[in-house]
């Protein structure tokens, strides 16, 4: 027998509020880390652009001419101007212009012409690129990485969890719905909730339903030492019920299962992939959906949920759409009223610190990542 | 005769508008000191609750099986979730059951259950009972204290000037009226304002036909040394008019009187208790009210006023209630005006500091208890 | 030959941005300098008055009995209430009385009376006169400075760029019209849009074509070593277009020519004198008009654009005044979208510092003033 679990203490209350602890955070880790940040799908054509945001940086994510993502600060070399002032849009011809001086620059971020001629013998245009970063791409996902001198590629970073989901053909699949939301939340209070189960027979009745280990209070067997199966299909990994195949309030779908899914996760009905910090990607059997947060201040989050088909399932089927929506949506906003709850009673001065108990020994590896990233493990 | 009175500085002007001192002053006032929060009425039952919030404080006042009052800050021990969601409600069966894990605790705060098995031999809930807030009532009035371990207690902290109204039956007198205000002035300028009657000839002019001698510019004699009584009825402090017995517009009012009243006290019709920093209770002959205050920022309070009668009283005449309200009402207006004024005026740089005149001895007095709590007496 | 001309750094970007930095600038600048409010026109007779703001600061201009302006801090020398309360208005009976107090000042700012008598020998009104504020009037503008001890009078500070307009009767010249707007940008980024015309081709097609030069990104011959007159009319500074005479949306006016014009600049069509850092005036024969800014914050900032005619000629003529305003009200709206580019942009934190190129010799002249004034030359 394994030695009893231990309860340790859940991280300073004041990293959850304090405005410099976030500054500290944005660096550590929204500044320097791989972030998801969108689908390559949203810009299929070389030119396409979006505009998005981490922290107080706006970053532009493009397609060159051989179809390589790109990606620079939304800022012009010279006096500083924001270069697309759309959050969406083409650059015609392979020409990025700002919009105040029309310096021009290529897709490649090389300065191409300033206008009219330039008085000056010390001004050398290659002195004057945008301000590119780091991009790659993951199984269709954009991940940008604003560290000047990135230490890990983007498969580095992703590491061995990215694998969980690797027999999902997601590089394939197409956005078939997606919504965002905000939350009075810190982001480290999401990732908590997300990673533990303790929660679950209170807050989402229906969900336990569906993944009946869950109304066990509990994510996987790692969190109840001593634990023994109950019948043959339970391998201590948390399933979607007896005749059930997949997360919808029924726990069924009418939509053909995905081609070349590893077996045991499929029946297993659900399979996650936690990218901290800014991601998790869930593989169904029939579909696969994702959800990124990105941290608007000390306590606030943006959330965006978004759900994945083959290009031809979805268009074969758009009427299923609304029921594969059902449950996480349920279950998103059931976890979105409890982080608030979370977030607001935070505030007590008494409360210096929590405590995790056993069944929360994935929060307290979220807690390990953290402080891993701030130096402090 | 006395000595002149001399005039003396007011308090530095940054002491109004600073965040970094009103900080100082959360801590040195509203987080050490009893503080009135509401009535023990408001919770009749054993398990009713209503949730005030103090600076940044969430607290939970609630009625014990003993009809005693409890105050929790409203956090729960295990990762800090609010425990009440609702600014008002009841306690079903004795227990306070936090909404996000169910960590369920009694009425006297003491951890009573958490969900499913502990697997951990060295969890004990006896380390983990809701963080308790002194708390208690005077005369129907709950105050609660932050500070962990009061250094007196309510009935000291009341002193003498709480006897004032020590024949007016508050405690079986209910509420029949109440109004909340935020004010765009920090705290102290709305005592200041209520503790001189130099402004009353302008501000007043209702008030001042109710009470003649605040139309003199003075509260009292002891805003005006080598003071000579007028006449028979008038003894150096303030009283309503000849003919008139009560606040109201008319100075009169068809409800019976209070009994077991003071005599001289009720003549004067008006008697103030000013219990700093958080309340004013004033007893007229026929009714009770109270004003309390909760700053919300630097530059920033709530009041709220309440109108108190006996219940028999109450039901007996609910016609005569607005005509109560009348005068206050419209003196709280005026005064709130005038309290937004003096607090826009503070921002120029060239005022460092004002000047109190004779007739403001009362502004003095608050401004001496104030260094005294800051320890600057 | 002269020297190719080098290029420059701009401004540190956080000068743009940082709370603290703008903290400096209003002391170094805007609490210091003299500082363009309004018209003396706007308070035509004794006792008249408007309030303005500058920063944090409110401030009185009146004009007293002998037609002087006068100026105070909107603040009661007693506990610091605000004098008035409304934005404009008259003092009457040459009394400006505090509507807390009823202090009474006169229109020399001298403390009159308080109310009742001053039981105190220690009080001698004359220490409280109200903060006085240094104000004088150029061409019928009013300018105050809020430095105790101005170290120019506004002559000196004005200096040789006001004899710019000298010839334009703007003292005898009236508002026509005005209009406010708020920008989301640093008061800086207004000043370096105003001062080149680098950005003219792409932001300003209407008014390239009134001003031809413009259309060559230049300003003036100081933005283009080596530039040699096209034919007679050159002289190397803008002016409108052959066939028109000022600036309207087709460089005509059907109204008479202002009397008394330098010949020169008549001919022109557009004489500007940039009165750092609150205004600049531009002359054209037949109106006058100016901008006046003020920073509402690091990154907000208000613009007021007045236009003036003769009384008689405004008078003559109402139908003639929207087309005066039609190519102004046009550009100031481009530069305006311009200006929130620039301050969007410049929170890349790639972007330390931009770089201005030798068309941008009169943003340098910009920075120069500005780093003068923070003693940073």
């Amino acid at each position: 027998m394994t030695d009893k679990p231990k309860i340790r203490p859940s991280l300073p209350t004041h990293w959850y509020i304090d405005a410099d602890h976030y500054e500290r955070e944005l660096k550590a880790i929204w500044y320097r880390d791989w972030i998801a940040v969108g689908r390559f799908e949203q810009i299929p054509e070389p030119g396409d652009y979006f505009v998005t945001k981490i922290g107080t940086q706006q970053i532009i994510v493009t397609r060159d001419k051989d179809n390589v993502p790109r990606a620079y600060h939304n800022t012009c070399r010279h006096r500083g101007s924001i270069i697309c002032t759309e959050l969406e849009g083409r650059f015609r011809n392979g020409r990025i212009i700002c919009p105040y001086h029309t310096w021009t620059y290529g897709l490649d971020g090389k300065l191409l012409a300033t206008p009219f001629r330039m008085e000056s013998d010390d001004f050398d245009p290659g002195d004057y690129p945008l301000y590119d970063v780091a991009v790659d791409t993951w199984k269709g996902f954009i991940f940008v990485c604003l560290d000047e001198h990135p230490s890990q590629t983007l498969e580095q970073a992703l590491g061995e969890e990215a694998k969980e989901v690797e027999s999902w053909p997601l590089e394939d699949m197409v956005i078939v719905h997606e919504e965002v939301s905000v939350l009075d939340c810190n982001w480290k209070i999401f990732w908590e909730n997300y990673n533990e189960c303790y929660h679950c027979p209170r807050i989402h009745p229906e969900l336990c339903k569906v993944v009946p280990l869950y109304a066990e209070g509990i994510q996987g067997h790692y969190d109840q030492p001593g634990w023994e199966p109950k019948d043959e299909r339970d391998n201590g990994e948390p399933s979607v019920a007896e005749g059930m195949t997949t997360w919808t309030v029924d726990g069924i779908s009418a939509l053909p299962e995905l081609e070349g899914l590893d077996g045991k996760k499929k029946a297993k009905g659900m399979t996650f992939a936690t990218l901290l910090g800014s991601m998790y990607v869930v593989g169904h059997p029939q579909y696969a959906r994702s959800v990124r947060l990105r941290p608007l201040g000390p306590e606030t989050l943006e959330l965006t949920a978004t759900w994945f088909l083959p290009p031809e399932t979805a268009a074969a089927h758009p009427e299923e759409v609304e029921h594969l929506l059902s449950l996480v949506r349920l279950v998103i906003a059931q976890d979105g009223r409890a982080c608030e709850w979370n977030q607001a009673g935070l505030h007590s001065h008494r409360h210096t610190q929590g405590v995790l108990v056993p069944q929360e020994s994935g929060v307290a590896w979220i807690h390990d990542w953290l402080r891993g990233k701030l130096g402090e493990s």
